[in-house]
């Protein structure tokens, strides 16, 4: 047995405008784009080594189209697998280069009705640096230069259902949750994480199906100010930012790309392990949460208010 | 002769409630106080040597008493005096200790109404740290931690008068300035210098007498974070940042202290000399000039609207 | 089935002076003592919640008496115990309080002959922060206000043993590995994780059961500058730093506590995976991977002279 | 009357390779190449806009030729004329053009030898961003990306003669000095400025006409880690660092160009009035002044070896 569910391994995103949307995440963002058809583009960071983390996909509508979560071992694959179909999840396997690029997997839904799918293998195609002997950043890193992307918030009418499924079929633990009371156990919303990061997927009230953000990782606080330069050079619409975020400890700004997803940067956080025990949040409290700085504004409320 | 007008040296502001603006401005800001009488409370910060740089005056509304720049030498002020009459003023002298720990000097009114003193000595109280083999930060800071003042911004009705007479009468010199039309030199706002950074003092548009914020410096942008935190912690309301100001490139988050005057914290920004060329800055362009990030965004028409 | 080994917990060391480590750990470092007895102290960072991550034990001569690594199920552990003997190790159940709060667990020699120990549970303390609605950052950190222990870095006569060791019967990956020639797979020194780091352990060559250091983590290169200027009011004995290391991509000083054992502390780096492609270094190249500014001075030879 | 002497205008520094300068100086330190003709390249940062801030001069051994400082008004420079005769001083007048792009001045020697040059005007270039509503930096810059030159330090056999010189003729204040006991007043070294910074030129013992180093400014402690990193990636040759200074709290990387001159890059340090009280070093503590880290290293003691 391998390692489980290791990462967020890639995003399927809709966008109206194909070469707006290359222009910014190539441009504005510094992704390298591995690939190209008449419908969908390939993108990688400069710090991932597989094929692609994000792929745009040609549509009428911004949003979500499905992620996917890379798997340790083909072990670890068939085990999960077999959890789902027994937590009642109907599962699909698909083959080897149905995604492009990407070995077998299963696909599925959770609760909230986001499409799924794990895999084992992805081709490789390298960091920017090299293996042998690398120096600690690549030279000619475009725009905002963002490394790797780093974990995406949903949306669920019943976030409860979709975070115990995380966890019980999938393995993913929690790090952080919001609840009414004190005392309450209930997750109103949730950040769960596979990796020692503070969240690999996170879950909010909100639509099905609904995407609230997937975010980039940088590697530390003044790259932050450095994006914030970037996207007002690109006339990126950014929607909050910077901010220090008491969920999670992390740094934060939020935008929008030009199909409207909204994306995030961000960075910090602290390291998380299975055995570390849950921060909750109380609602009344949950402004500070989201925005640590500006937790008195009124405009935290409209914040949840735009999903795609 | 020496150097003329060194810095601004200190704030005279109103502030309603006594005991609330002390616990701000030590246990938050964490200045000290180095006096206090039934009605004033005197304050410096860890890296300034003179006796204080802000006083608070109780009074029944918030804003700005007085100013005070330091003047280099007696020659200096003489002169400045004789300028300053020649170009109109009205100038009083003030004895020794007529300001407390302040020795004499001249009072007169900017064109805007706002009162500003010059003066020469106040009573040398030292910084935090010795002056024999000092470590790099003094130890036990509290809260932000504030090294020093920086600047004020000031509102006029008519902010051209008060910048001719600032840079004719008082040899300022200007960094940036707001324009209609690339080609006009008529100043609808503008940021001046006497030290070598972008602003000792700005002037725009607003009521005269009126007060649009002070500034503390912070030495990096990482502070900013802290003092967003300490913010956050101490409840205290946070209007705008963190963010980037296109004007004198510095990073900025803006607060209010208990009496509801706007203060800053501020850091970056360029090195500024007499004979550098005026940046400037039209109408159009001006949301991307206070608020570099946000430009987009509809709050910043209202940042202008709060004075005191 | 769980996750395996989580990460390094408690490093064991030797001091021959209790109390001046004490001061060391707890004034320097900013560690909280959690517990002391006669002849040991137990320690932790103000982010970790176990009852402690660093025992110091008093000793004729400093060096490592042991290491645990915190394992996340009690059915983990047993299939590692049945690896380790499958291996060849020679393995004790050690049982509950024996280790004083740490539960049962087993323990083993590295080839190398250093001492390790897996566990699943050691008695709950708790972060520094609340796990309701908590601050980013807790009030009265002390000096360098070390957050957690990260890695530990040991020396072997024969590092290859106890690296396959480590990766096949505990399930280590490897990130970086130094090598004679580009082409060859024979690691000379090698850096492993089980955490998403890019190491928990390292290898490299020396004397068997020796220490080269043990490494707190920082959360930003500017910690670094602070942990610098603490060090140096403490007289703490500074042996290289502020560095970057070119394996790792890591930013370091390494310094020396009281009884000689040396420390690092250590920020930066980049998210491991296992299906990361290993990283390899030259020993041509090695300096640059050992400290990439000064990589041309001629002390970095003797950097690997002091083990303990 | 103006301002008095502003800056540091230029630097005059021989160089063995003219080739191998332009290189360093333009493809690592991301100046921009102005003016070139047969033995002499002239060179500025980005974010100044005189022609020129530094000029390799083709000659058989490194070191510096002559600095110039920029004086406010032509008022100032007669004055200052003035001020030198009556100190005793040799002072020849130069004209327009016969520095390249200079305007005409005054030239003379320090005691300790160093030609010092004063004038008002130098061709206008302009920064590497618009007057106009500009961004806060500008795009592609190389390497290490210096804005601007910072300070130098000259090596005097009697640094006191050259100390007094400057600040009674040139009215250079001092802000640090190292004495033999604290309660002396005779400087052993010292730190002056004219600007707001801790130093615009520095005088320590050593031989006479004697260049220590000259310094480029950086604008935070993040840019000393990528300068390191571009270091290494080119090869220069770094003599220490990254390292804070006791002295000025600056912090530092010392570096070699290729004809053997030493190079800081530098930031941080404090705001610097006229009336600062002077901050001593007494020789015991001098080791923490230069390195505050790594003070008890003996490789401090050969740091004043090395002078061109």
């Amino acid at each position: 047995m391998g390692e489980g569910i290791m990462r967020l391994g890639y995003v399927v995103t809709r966008v109206t405008d194909l070469e707006a949307a290359r222009k910014h995440y190539v441009e504005v963002m510094g992704m390298e784009a591995t690939d190209r058809t008449d419908s969908a583009i390939y993108l990688k960071g400069w710090d991932e080594y597989d094929h692609h983390s994000i792929v745009l996909k040609k549509a009428d509508r911004p949003g979500l189209e499905k992620m996917g979560f890379k798997v340790h071992t083909y072990d670890d694959l068939a085990e999960l697998e077999k959890r789902l179909i027994q937590y009642g999840a109907s599962v699909t396997r698909f083959s080897k280069g149905e995604n492009h690029k990407v070995g077998e997997g299963v696909r599925f839904r959770l609760p909230s009705g986001h499409v799924m799918e794990l895999y084992v293998e992805m081709e490789y195609v390298g960091k920017a640096l090299p293996q042998l002997n690398p120096p600690p950043w690549p030279e000619g890193l475009i725009g905002v230069g963002a490394p790797r992307i780093d974990h995406l918030l949903i949306t669920a009418e019943r976030p409860q259902e979709t975070v115990d499924f995380l966890m019980k079929a999938l393995n993913f633990y929690m790090s952080e949750m919001v609840v009414e009371k004190p005392d309450s156990d209930v997750p109103i919303a949730a950040w769960l994480f596979r990796s020692n990061t503070p969240h690999d997927i996170a879950i909010i009230p909100g639509k099905d199906e609904g995407l609230h953000h997937f975010a980039f990782w940088l590697d530390e606080f003044n790259d932050l100010r450095k994006a914030g330069d970037v996207f007002s050079k690109h006339d990126v619409p950014i929607d909050v930012g910077i901010e220090r975020h008491g969920i999670t400890r992390g740094q934060t700004i939020y935008y929008f790309d030009p199909s409207g997803n909204r994306n995030e940067v961000f960075t910090g956080g602290y390291i998380a392990y299975p055995d570390m025990p849950v921060v909750k949040w109380t609602v009344d409290q949950l402004a500070r949460g989201i925005f640590y700085f500006n937790h008195r504004q009124e405009w935290i409320e409209g914040f949840t208010g735009v999903t795609t």
